[in-house]
């Protein structure tokens, strides 16, 4: 069974609309790395119940994706973010060579800080 | 029955994962700011029902929200960015006191575009 990545970034998002129990198994298999059979023997079910329950698991994080876009929304976020901070840092640099005005270097560091907060 | 202001902000989240009648119903009392009896009306149900049909979309936006938290971390987000364009038309009034590095303007104004993005 072929570990689809796109789900380690949706359980962040849509993981707690899942049951408990299918959290944790999909949680095991996704974040703890652990194989079909480790879980099987864990949870006292069958490897091929560990294996649908994961499958319907990914199916509705997915679906619930497709209908909502929140993964993607907060994904664009992230890349500006970057822009952001890469801008802030040529400012910085430019600042740097004109003498270095603390104005603008305690402004750059706030941007960065407050980029950093959201990127964590 | 009083309006929810967080549910405005929450059907731009979660509207999607309502019953498109569901959706429709909660959209024109919040959005177009019908009366219960004029969407009755228009959609042929009581005005009970129309009640009723409200209640249960706000509970469950209200729960995806308590679950899932996404609309909370979205408006930090926006908390941040309004944060980072105050920093950055700072440093752009002070390099104007300083005579106006070209350099540092078009990084001040590419964060400010970034933010705006983001924000729209």
């Amino acid at each position: 069974m072929a570990k689809d990545l796109r789900i380690t970034f949706l359980l962040d998002f849509y993981g707690d609309m899942l049951t408990e129990k299918q959290r944790e198994v999909v949680e095991c298999y996704y974040n703890e790395d652990l194989s079909l059979a480790e879980i099987a023997e864990e949870k006292g079910i069958t490897r091929q119940g560990v294996r649908d329950g994961i499958k319907r698991a990914e199916q509705q994080l997915l679906e619930m994706e497709e209908r909502l876009g929140l993964a993607k929304r907060f994904r664009s976020v992230q890349e500006e973010l970057t822009q952001i901070c890469d801008h802030a840092l040529q400012i910085e640099a430019e600042n740097e060579k004109n003498g270095g005005d603390p104005v603008i270097r305690q402004n750059v560091e706030s941007i960065l800080r407050s980029a950093k907060k959201l990127t964590d």
